[in-house]
């Protein structure tokens, strides 16, 4: 029920058997990856070279029908992404994985992140006569590969090169005709990780996406890591890794816990359905209240939800339903509508909450109406007290690397005090998880966290202006800029 | 995820204001009926009695678009409809609401349930020289009532006279070009309540309907009550009851308690979400188990789980993660491509069952195959011992009143003992809530049960022969009959 | 180019051998009588007494896609309908054949026509207690056959006694589980043929179907004769045909031959394009004139200027490209877009009229607009003289009998002199062929005409008051009626 | 009916007032020319500078739907395209027009024609570390363009820069931030005019399109032109021409005459329609015979049939009918649904040509089949004698300028010599046009003729090796090739 945080993206690559389903392995793990991007999809299998693709605005399920599906064939190797949605906005032409075809050969390229210093290098690639068909920071990646790929021996080599040019979050699946790279930016800022099926190397932005395919866990791909795929010449399965820019532990985005990562993924060695459990916990020992009952939102909000149950053993009841059939509606943002639109994603159980004092648990506050929709679905149910507890701090900084907490303005936690907020949502009190706290919720993982979003303290130096055009990628199939001199 | 058992309908229905916008109401109530059927649906319009309407395949938001809405624009009245679904059934010419022109105007009729004399009455009908255009019982009763109609000085006489023939279940809402009326069959079978919205008077199959919409709940209506709805002479909406066929406390498919109805619906006086906690209640007394956690199979176990939990003491725990975008994938019922439909709905969290015993709550074991997928997945997951509990009794007989429980030869209950099915689910026990039990899970509840799948009492007697046709509604807009004679 | 006067229907049968693909034939057959009709299309495939049948809104191909007629599977016997096209009214609910069920069994009708009792007829069964699920004249005419099937001994002399009812016009192909049955009304208003293909027995509205699936013409359907096709105890097709209502020599609508039949079909032993130019030259007689040059709007005006050419020996040229590719295009009836919409289908050939007097052919003035933009086109093109010559006589009166001439105060012709209209329309002079001319172009044809159209003069005794309801059927799936007392 | 000779494309452009609608006027330019491409359409409006564009597969009216037209909105300037249609092709990353960023803003260009150095400029850029998207000459053109505008001052010096190194064939509209650019190569291949609808300046592939707009012809671009359309710093339109590469007499496509470009257009000065009817003329010159009627193969046919009946002074008949809603149908290439598809198509009338001898004028003959399935229509309608005459001589060439003979092997022509194809089509007599007699069908026109694809003599050097990927670029989104070195 989050208004507006979103993840930008999920990848998933598989180094496979020679004729084998590939398509099918990246269609069932870009299903299990869809909470990461509901905007577009799509899939690139190589067949033993032979690189046949198909992407589109939608589901996984919508855009891979059995015939779409059928079409890409079978191969050795296939990449697959899924990209975010924004309501209304059908960017075809941002569609992943990227395909474009060089002096070596074919790149395949499936990103998930943000890079900082783009706007730089695009103007840069263009001062020396390159030609942009998007506005995603993807083709500028593409570009710089490519360009190092002229003067390296290996698209690895490219790679490991391009990565002392570029800066941010990535956590990518590269194909090139023969091999299959899968890397993750010094930081490690999104999560990547590797796994294991029969004789096939897979790589995906989550486990869960190794779940689906049945494929075991293997590892994380550490910060910096560039791993190599290949098949030797008795065509054995070979996996070699550059480290050349690991070294650090990484700071992976602690909001993967909070809500991006889907609860059955293990993360860094943490269990995200655990970390959230935890979050809850240490809510209870924050913010302590004395109530009759304890309800989360769904779906992000229930783990937490057990959590503060749990700790402060006040009972945890079932508080809102949350209608399994919700979908696209054409349901439009005028007050009125907004209201039916809430009504049909999530109801209240009376019983539950009547005559009870109630705490709520919710995983953030964007805007805050929604949240204010909520507590008034309990006041209607006849809550005597609602207590909303959230599972993270308040966002105060815009995020740089790969989400879309950026616009500063319309962050409620930038204008009002915690105390202002709670008046405006009408609850009786209202309580973050603190910055420590949150800190600790994935304790035992495998890295650091970047927490900028709730501290302002970045793991790469903040870039001097936010990127103006950061977000025109999301404008529909349109361009713009004024010529200059002619 | 239960395989098979289905609920036949959903109904809908609002006398409101002159020219005001019921059919979006009927789309917001109709997406909060959508559980109760997805194979199609459909709306009518009144306005001040010129008939509109749309009916199609599809889910509620697939079907009315903003266009299509639009075009039905406003009106005084609405009837809704929702059809449940089989896989790759598009059967258009059986969706309802119906609307039929007769003598004295145009009737809408949308109906839930079943008559097990329909196939008497169309004979007889058919004698009379009447066409059938479908192969549905609302077109039998829409024959009856008209004809009925004909000696009648109201559509409220000619209804309650039709009651005298028909017979089985029926939750309907009728619509005349004046009036609005709402009937539930002597016996109460399915749910329908009515509800207030402002001066408006609403009908739906569950309570959840009115939420959505925002109105208040009002009371069920009775076993065998006819409500008639119309304006006075000075526009006052006038809401009365025809009781002639009332009297019976009424037998409500228990089933609606067990999965059917959604949570946060209240039926005849109960919280469904609260039944389901009780099973689970009493599932825990009737069959303790030593375990270390208690896991719910998402979503209609999981409320009995809690009740497990609550009552045994074991910790309840987060087993199953569902993919919150399942929905109309390809994926076809080869053995590999079911297992992968399995894992693209479902995973287990591992760290939860890791090493433990786990007690699995499901509400029904259909052929089986589901429950065997799920318990896979928690042995390899790591869980040591596998417990299910099923909060309904075994499915033994067929239902005559409106689901598709009744193929006999398909329902593993009828065919293996429970200790054969435990050991061919591979769990290391099995236990089923008793019929006593399910029959106290409504406690409180204003009326009584049809237990006849699990007892084979039915309220009514049983038709002689199962009509053999019954399903045939169920074919693609094809029909078939050898001719006698000629 | 006219504006407005369609055509209701075309109609087709195969009676074949078991298990032929005779919805391929039907698919073809129904492309062939596309002209017909465009609205709606429907197949009805009987597969020895099974029936599947697909009707929806659309064109054939559109409609009928290669899974689409996959699944209507092979047969023995098919019955096709095509339905005219009025803009923007998607009405599903009367694409036709019409599949209905009763005490004999199942069946399908497919008609073209329109019956001039059709609302009496149906009072008188309302009155009986007959529904109705459309306004179709179809429907009503099933319920007549039906009740006199109650007491016939066969579906055919149900048939034969239902025309004792039933007054207008109406060609019709009927299919029952073992038989299938051609009629046509006792005055023949519209075509009917039958032909053969190897041991199939074939029926169309125009040979032009015959054609397309490489039937030969066998002879016309009689007025009034009602063709039965079976197949006998060894197997063997028999034809055989009541005659019960012959005796008339039919009136055939002579528009037929003017606008609506397809230039290649064979009707009542004319071709019709040969009719066509046998106009052109009469109106050369009639209506002589200097000019330079002799071109026809296209398609149906280009017949007729051969022969106008061909009579005056003026020659004929290419005045009009008609766009190859004109389909459904959004433009609406703006005063711009409808000039759009004109210039898009139709382009001058500027240097075939550029400094000449014109003679422009069209087959029918309805309301003048159409032809007021052509003749601006031709002066643009710098046409010096534009005489108009029709190939028809003015409207002057509705039509009956399934065309839509029939809103007299749209037809420019009852409201303005022939004049007025040359000079509303700008030309130099304007012809109409003579009531007499127009019944002998199809000089030869083994059947006399209608021409009540032209002259008011009908073969039937015209309804007393036009039925008010008649273009109801066009409303989109709604319908309306207020009821009467309750 | 021609089975494979397609034109590549169609080009528009319009430079207009601010906010005026010149996304609906590329939309009815873009239907009148559908004929020259039926794949792909798209349109770029620029509304002072910023660039929104809609691109898809599809005919004109099913992509450009009211919505997605609105969407594009009002805007100074817009740039459209069509692209040709291979039968189940869906190549939507090939659609046009091409939308870049680079250093100076954004270009849009549209392009007709092919480049016979494609691949090679294409190896030199990719040597620069260039990235190419898909497989166009389209693309290739672009990054030529925009290396050129890096050392350039203005874009219209940085195409005139671009000529010196691409040789082909192009006529493109290309559209800068503030100015409009049509060019045309050298030696002219593809047509290019340009017309004037009050202050607005347009210009498309064929006359024909600005008649559909209501703009007035101005004058066709000369070989080598390039015309820079500009908004003065008073707001006045400027129109100027670079005519640096200009000087040659310029060598259209003479096939342009024969069948691609439309009857209403007038192109070089020269009425396509005319030169159709004169090449009817030469024929009969050329090819006397003894004969009772002269038909046409519609559409393409009928011009040159109206000219042999002239010159011979044998009558001209109709002897096919075309199907006016023949579109995409699913009737597969077996050899049983090829037959059906021809007669779906057309169909003889008898009457015409029954006991007759006929001679069927056709624009070409490509691999035969589809001319020996008329000619079968006519021997089976009753034809005693049937000779066929063709307005093209033999294709004996591939052409590498924009179309797509150029398959040797396909051409009927290269294998067999003309007896031998009369005899295969079982005609009684063949003759085509001679290369002399086609040259001079457009007399008077403004330029000279390219005749390659008849004689083998080529305006420009022909490429070493045909370029073994030229038709790549119709496979389904996918690319293919091999890496070397990694």
């Amino acid at each position: 029920m989050s208004e507006s945080i979103h993840e930008e993206c999920g990848v998933f690559g598989v180094f496979g058997e020679m004729d084998s389903d590939v398509a099918l392995q990246a269609y069932v793990a870009l299903y299990a990856l869809q909470h990461r991007g509901q905007e577009s999809c799509g899939i690139a299998v190589n067949d033993d070279g032979l690189i046949h693709y198909h992407r589109d605005v939608g589901l996984v399920p919508e855009v891979f029908t059995h015939e779409v599906l059928s079409k890409l064939g079978t191969g050795n190797m296939a990449v697959g992404h899924v990209r975010y949605s924004t309501a209304g906005n059908h960017n075809r032409a941002n569609a992943q994985p990227l395909v474009v075809r060089h002096r070596k050969g074919t790149m395949v390229l499936a990103h998930n992140g943000n890079l900082i210093n783009a706007a730089q290098l695009r103007e840069e690639l263009e001062m020396q006569g390159a030609i942009f068909h998007s506005t995603t920071d993807t083709e500028v990646m593409s570009h710089v590969i490519i360009r190092a790929r002229l003067e390296s021996s290996s698209i690895e080599e490219a790679i490991s090169r391009s990565m002392n040019k570029i800066q941010g979050a990535y956590s990518q699946v590269i194909m090139s005709p023969q091999k299959m790279i899968a890397v993750r930016d010094p930081k490690g800022f999104r999560p990547l990780c590797m796994g294991k099926l029969g004789e096939s190397v897979v790589f995906a932005s989550e486990s869960c996406a190794l779940d689906g395919i049945g494929a075991s866990f293997v590892r994380d791909i550490d910060p910096g890591e560039i791993v190599i795929v290949t098949r030797d010449s008795e065509g054995k399965v070979q996996v070699r890794s550059d480290r050349t820019h690991c070294g650090e532990k990484g700071n992976l985005c602690v909001f993967e816990f909070v809500y991006f990562a889907r609860p059955d993924s293990v993360v860094q060695g943490v269990t995200v359905h655990n970390a959230r459990v935890r979050a809850g916990m240490l809510l209870a020992r924050e913010h302590p209240v004395q109530a009759d009952v304890v309800i989360g939102v769904p779906d992000s909000g229930l783990d937490a939800a057990m959590g503060y149950a749990r700790e402060s053993g006040i009972p945890y009841g079932l508080g809102f339903i949350k209608n399994r059939y919700v979908g696209r509606t054409f349901i439009q943002p005028t007050q009125g509508e907004r209201d039916a639109a809430v009504r049909i994603k999530l109801n209240a159980i009376d019983e539950t909450v009547r005559g009870k004092r109630v705490v709520m648990i919710d995983d953030s506050i964007v805007r805050g109406t929604t949240s204010w929709r909520l507590v008034k679905l309990l006041r209607d149910a006849g809550a005597t007290e609602v207590h909303v507890r959230i599972s993270a701090p308040p966002f105060l900084h815009p995020c740089y690397f790969g989400t879309d907490i950026d616009s500063r303005d319309k962050l409620i936690a930038n204008r009002l005090t915690v105390d202002q907020i709670a008046q405006r949502m009408g609850v009786d009190s209202l309580g973050y998880i603190s910055v420590e706290g949150v800190n600790s919720i994935a304790k035992g993982a495998s890295c650091g966290f970047c927490d900028g979003c709730f501290t302002g303290h970045y793991p790469l130096p903040e870039p001097k202006s936010i990127p103006k055009n950061k977000f025109e990628q999301k404008i529909s199939e349109s361009r713009s800029r004024k010529e200059d001199d002619d």
